[in-house]
């Protein structure tokens, strides 16, 4: 049976808008066409939204192969309210194929590009190449970008960088194609929800903790917690605590589910090195994730 | 004697500019107001400059105690040339101020505003109290945001976050002070040259490696070599190798100088465990590091 909570709750998935941003394709891909979805202004609503129940599923961007972690994704967990049960319970890869969209008439003729940071990280060569005087203009989405470079007083020197699917909802042209600087470019996003996922016996799973800085080797002991019980670590990042200066949380990704006996056992010896433990959510491994440990 | 290349070379200082950024502030105060100041359009130029010669040294933005790691800067080390001897040689702690500088007749006038990522990133709840639908635009540098703010066109609705040193160099007014979000704002700086620094007894080490990703528990066997070794890390952080998905740099920031015999037995036993380490430089070790591990 359902949790109340559930069947009161709409199944809509909220995701990082407006249509037309690689989340929004990453959304479709996932949960299938029919699914209702939820475009949000930007990554810390898309959590608001599911921790305030208000659509079951949401989609935020975790890591791009090539320009790395989304930071403004890892701050956001930090402030999950301790009392809401919002996880990670699942991911989708996305291959990324960046484009330059532009209602211009040249590319000699576009003097600004708009995009997302991870937009202009990811064609940093192209724009040297090609764009090299472009004023770059950051904006919250890839589709955001489109839709500037598309306003009217814009349409003659402006252009995007973005997901071409964006045509699809905006009135703006492709003028190049797969401008990102190098191949392989794939985007990893997380499904958060209230309802925990179930081992599957490949599962992955993200945490973050804090360790007494005062300890000289506490984070190499914090490590061994996990290499003692066989855990193997996939990934690693830090953002600073704002407790004082260079004192960081630690955000770390480990093979297994959150219930597997090697984890509980690898946080149970954690706890005796770090101040704070988090566990953000188990969720399967998929053939993307190639890599075994770092 | 000093070497050929030293006396060949202007004794200036590149910095990332325009006059006013903060990295200019902490030139300033690293260097004393007499030596001669290159002003940089990026972090990567900075880094151009020393690396050819053109200056002696080079001042960029490593760390802020809220806002995180620069990633331009970790990513700008992976491109020094392999035949370059640019090193980090010392560092520079500047307490930071943000405000908002402003031509406009009040802040209800304000509808867009300009800054560098990290003036976003540390004045974030400000914004969001104060300025909920002004558009964000990101540009290269805080004093780039103040000369943007100023222009006679943008002069009546746009603001900048920035330093409020650029008041002297550009027609702008300060309109709040202390915007950030957390006290204790702090940013680190590396000062960059070709001769390396000599040890003081208390000095720091920045390196980068990478480890097989296929063999279980690379990271952590990687990191035992430090502790091994009673060599504590200070810091760690990780970029993308651009090798393949999920492949990453490991920077570790450790305690002690690279000449240090801890020091070259812990970087002999990484050997074992990775596949290229780079020893980016060493500095001395000040006060404001009050962190003696992690």
């Amino acid at each position: 049976m359902l949790p109340l909570v559930a069947l009161l709750m709409s199944a809509a998935v909220s995701y990082l808008g407006p249509p037309g941003t690689f989340t929004y394709e990453a959304a479709v891909a996932h949960f299938g066409p029919k699914a209702e979805f939820v475009a949000q202004p930007t990554i810390e609503d898309v959590f608001g939204a599911v921790e305030a129940g208000s659509t079951t599923y949401g989609l935020v961007p975790f890591e791009n192969s090539n320009a790395g972690t989304v930071s403004a994704t890892l701050d956001r967990f930090l402030t999950i309210p301790t009392n809401s049960n919002v996880q990670i319970v699942d991911q989708h890869y996305l291959p990324i194929s960046q484009c330059l969209l532009s209602n211009s008439e040249s590319l000699a003729a576009v003097t600004r590009v708009y995009s997302h940071p991870m937009g202009f990280n990811q064609c940093r060569q192209w724009l040297h190449r090609h764009l090299p005087n472009a004023e770059q203009i950051e904006v919250a989405s890839t589709a955001k970008a489109a839709q500037m470079a598309a306003a009217i007083n814009e349409s003659r020197s402006a252009a995007a960088i973005g997901n071409t699917a964006a045509t699809k909802f905006i009135d703006i042209k492709l003028m190049a194609r797969d401008i990102q600087d190098h191949d392989g470019n794939i985007t990893r996003f997380f499904v958060l929800s209230h309802q925990p996922s179930k081992p599957t016996g490949t599962d992955l799973t993200f945490l973050y903790f804090t360790v007494d800085h005062r300890s000289p080797g506490a984070l190499h002991q914090a490590l061994a917690s996990f290499a003692d019980h066989g855990v193997n670590l996939t990934k690693i990042d830090t953002r600073p605590t704002h407790r004082g200066p260079w004192n960081y949380y630690f955000f770390i990704e480990c093979t297994g589910h959150q219930h597997d006996r090697a984890i509980q056992q690898a946080l149970q010896q954690l706890q005796q090195h770090s101040v704070q433990i988090v566990v953000l959510g188990s969720y399967p491994m998929y053939a993307e994730h190639h890599l075994s440990a770092p």
